[in-house]
């Protein structure tokens, strides 16, 4: 198709939308068993990551909630957080729990083979819970760092019943209108075995748990090779796809910026999501980013991953449908791939510049931002204190 | 441990009552798509591949069922076939359908866009049960190669859809004391995306159809770095493992000999096995070989087999598993450790030597075998004929 | 930037220059070790082969030379064959050799334990510099299937000394303005060891053979995860890369359409190529396309081949390299990168199309040759013999 | 072959003559990004890491030298240093630089875009060739975690030039009976592209240096599914194998005990060392481990790590080799892959322990350490402080 100028009327309606939650510790230092390289002005506390968060949905008019880590994020008044995300024009989204920063979770948490670390495991969550009810969420994630690290470290199996009576327990505390999402990694903290290594075992769980139970697909917790757009078509099929971290990866679980490793897979993704009308509010999956900005500016890593996600989401809903669909009832491979390709490699940036004017948005987030002064500023005034990175 | 001489009394029965099914494919030509290199002797029939089958029970006494693939192994008379198994020394174990050898299949079996092309498929799975009854077996193997290589090609969910539709017509035919098996395949020949790619997707089909359909795990059909024993544990958890296809791998779906490529893996994947009992009969996991025997002697390397899981299953029914629980209690992680591996490094051999014998079995069948004559018989008698391979 | 509509002229210079040399086997029948699928108007001798090549290049106008393969390409005169290929617009391109469907071809070739089975694997390579010759050819392409299947099957040092030797034989015949080129493969057909799985044996191989001998990457033999742009910036670094073959793959050696599954990969590739010059003839690199159109129509495979590859040629030229190194400079991650995907993402097609036009060559080739009734016409007229495919 | 009760003769010698090396960063704590568990007992300064060290060696006898990592192991007196070990029974083993954790490498070092930033990481080095010469070492051993994390970052064939006079400068700085190693990883901290990705860039580098340059292979720092021991033959095939990082892995740079993933690929890789005699001291060969204890207690991961490699060694030593090579003559696929898996499985402790106390050690040095008190006795000791880990 020629380079479009506007967008239809119904992907405009789609993209206004849709809306991604940016995690509060993007905005925080990271980085590698390595190194931790820290930057001028990165937040001293949630406050602040949540005043910087603020900025990317300033600019792009798409990111209007923070997920919280807890007890990352911990402060004396949640209610004051909630408020004061409020006065910056986003709301807090999911709470991330955190069971792998303690000592006594060095050998697991909710599947420990201690009843007593299981105990202090499943208190952590139902805490959780409380944080979310104070910040106005309705949403807790769970991502275990459970595993081992060497065959016969503990039992896989006894673990996984742990897991199966730690997260009842858990369950039994989620309210209506609440929900848990359970979140799978391939590998890594623990390089044995995993405890919840695949969407499967993430929904078996999830099945057992009821329907306030969902799963979460991390687009870099995968094996290599693995095709995550078969998953999302079979969790979105089970109505068991709760939400999306968003990133991307060339080896393991690198966190990059989402759509910068492979951005055909995104669009594939996406385009998956679009043919179940998964990207409409309606369908209750939260996408959120989930990134490591190790290198770069966190902000603006930040903006340029929300505009990925809403540029690759615009190519992907101008996917002509009617014609996919009858190129692949004739069986003709080439021309059904040439028309999800003609899709992709149309330039929408022009467009969505339109489509942000329209709605009193910079129609370049990424340069405006760059061009508003705020990194001198908050490098400027942040003097002193302890910038946050992976840690309470 | 020392080097036992004999096997302790439980293991000994628990390795007596253990068997394995091989393959009437193995027994003929296979390669790759490069080239499929031939062998004097062999098989011409159906007949010829039981008559070298039964070579391995002979020799290992664990051997004692072949699994038929339809419609390679297609004849006349299959009561004449089964008849001359039990001849023998052998029975029928799974039929196996294939659906990926006909024109129609070029997209898809059970999961094509064309109804016409699914009600053939659909209707070769219940020809199959025909041929399980008529072979006195009683349950029947999917594999499929279905998949797409091109993104847009066809329609991820709608094929799920139609493979849980076609599933269930198939199901509807299967009668009580039978059962189907679903197998999962990561890649090939599909290079896209495949129908069946996962143990998640096997089993979410599985309990949609109902307790006569388990998954059939291979374990050569994952993406590089995967856990299988854990797959292994959590199939087992869900009593939904129906059977093995044991083979090894270095990089895709090489079909080595079990064992060949990661003994160690082979050892932990059977420690998850004896760990939940399921490797006594009375847990209905079928083990199976599915192998290619592409260079080496054919019944050689299935007698190489059957020793190397005979083998492997003795060290992981050697491993003191109160000493491992208490170990694990403790979070030795190291002496956990290493009481598995002190049953890896165990050397059964002798003790499996005297086992044998007081069976009436050769201490080696590996060189007995190759001692008897058989192969030199079998190269000079077949002569003539078409050596099978791969196709009907 | 904004969509162009013409290309900048020293861009237009260096397409305009550019080609890219099409397979004869890309136009027979290919597929999987479970099956080849057939399709109507599939050439049925080398001729047919080169007519359909000549499709290629008479719609793209970029696809001159088509490679041989030995002896599946055998003629009785090599000479009718290369004025036949003259009559049709195109030339003979590299001779590919084949030391791997002989059954003596088993356990190796060039590496092979006998030295008689060596010397029949030499001299194939000296009859295959002959074939060159008769064809007006100056390049002979090696890619060998030698490897193991087992551990200790073979001795991996002694097969690397007879590689060298034999290779030394090969080279010690090719004469002034000719070349071999030596390509490496990750695995397959061998799954324990291949003998030049990588691109440091190949040219390590080619640095003691001299001057002549080069290096070539197919795209899809690595390693997954492997950097395949660090290794052509490497090889052309060495003045080593002689040729490329182009195909992608999401697992294995899938040989796919190159672009079809990572288009921003091959784009990272063009553009370390663009940044050492070796996109222009002047540099030497042959750049092939060696596919599998195994459920494609073949010749409509190779024009999208072709086709992708300009594409994406012409987005690498057109980044902007001062910005680029100026954002390098001032180590701004982001903007360096964002300069890089503003070329990527730049909708190319419009300009192109112009630019064929000025060529005389029809503005969307692909749709102009489903167009054309060609496919029709070769499917009406070739009825009977025998449809060529992997052999002789 | 049945289980030796002693080893012969040429084995025992081999075994007395075969020592590895220590890295003193194995004796501190390590962990992941997530989390670096403390142990009671931790070494606080380079001295209590040596003496820890000293251990390993006092219940193996075969690990008499440590590997020492700077700055992490700086001392006012290194000449202190090297006394001190020498009282513990040990001598200093390779200097590690670290050019990865100053803020001024954030975007690299010996291949930095800035003269400035390249002239600092030059110097560091030749620092610690001093530093070499202080502790009576005489090998520098260089890993660098230069590389980008987004394509177009920087130059990647600059880089590469930077990288060559880096090397050259540090280089001019060697003396003679002095080596400088490189070690190449395909992937971490980077996670675009790594400036050492794999051997052959490694080799280039080193054959351009000159003879006292060679490569360091670390298991654990390849794509999955490469084939280590071909790399290792390769190396050794050209005199440029000059050291070995010994550790495990499953999935990324796991760092796990050597021997603990995969023991049969420990095998392997030491039967072709032993193939080339580079097992023997006077192949120069530099073998050591590099290993994280992350859970596990460090003093017996280590006693372990040198066990496993011990006691595979013994093993490997074992193969018939006249009996392979006669069946490899006589492509008996299945015997020759037979008569290695005899070696694997031959149970070679008994003959180790029996070999120990002939040289006045524990038979059974693990389970000797843990009985021995010492880590209840530093556990007691080292009270305050700061515990090291993978900081200066």
């Amino acid at each position: 198709m020629t380079t479009p100028t506007t967008l239809p009327t119904e992907v405009a309606r789609d993209l206004a939308e849709f809306s991604i939650e940016v995690p509060s510790w993007g905005y925080g230092n990271s980085g590698t068993r390595f190194k931790v390289f820290g930057t001028p002005g990165t937040p001293r506390d949630p406050f602040e990551k949540i005043a910087d968060a603020a900025q990317t949905h300033a600019f792009t008019g798409s990111a209007p909630r923070v997920s919280l880590h807890y007890p990352w994020d911990r402060v004396e008044d949640f209610s004051a957080l909630r408020d004061f995300a409020g006065e910056q024009g986003v709301s807090i989204g999911m709470i991330n729990s955190n069971t792998f920063q303690d000592d006594e979770y060095k050998f697991g948490s909710l599947t420990h083979r201690d009843a007593s670390v299981r105990r202090r495991a499943i208190d952590h969550h139902l805490e959780c819970l409380e944080v979310m009810r104070a910040t106005g969420s309705h949403e807790l994630k769970i991502w275990l760092a459970d595993g081992t690290n060497y065959a016969g470290q503990d039992s896989i199996r006894a673990r996984q019943d742990h897991l199966a009576d730690s997260l009842a327990e858990i369950y039994a505390g989620v309210g209506e209108g609440e929900r848990i999402v359970l979140e799978y990694k391939f590998f890594e903290p623990a390089f044995y075995h995993t405890d919840v290594p695949d969407w499967g075992t993430s929904l078996l769980h999830c099945l057992a748990l009821g329907e306030r139970a969902q799963v979460v697909l991390d687009t870099g917790h995968h094996a290599p090779g693995t095709n995550i757009e078969f998953i999302v078509a079979q969790l979105l099929r089970q109505n068991r796809l709760g939400a999306f971290d968003f990133n991307s990866r060339n080896y393991a679980d690198d966190d990059l910026i989402v759509g910068a490793a492979d951005p055909f897979q995104l669009f594939r993704i996406l385009f998956e999501i679009v043919q179940q009308d998964a990207h409409r509010p309606a369908s209750g999956v939260n996408f959120m980013l989930d990134q490591c900005h190790n290198l770069e500016s966190k902000i603006q890593g930040q903006i340029r991953s929300v505009l990925n996600v809403q540029e690759t989401l615009a190519k992907a809903l101008l996917v002509d449908r009617a014609a996919l669909a009858d190129a692949q009832d004739r069986h003709d491979v080439l021309e059904a791939n040439a028309i999800l390709m003609d899709a992709f490699w149309t330039d929408v940036r022009p467009a969505l510049a339109a489509f942000r004017e329209e709605q009193g948005l910079p129609a370049e987030p990424f340069e405006a931002f760059r061009a508003s002064g705020y990194e001198e500023k908050v490098a400027a005034e942040r003097v002193g204190g302890n910038q946050m990175g992976w840690g309470a």
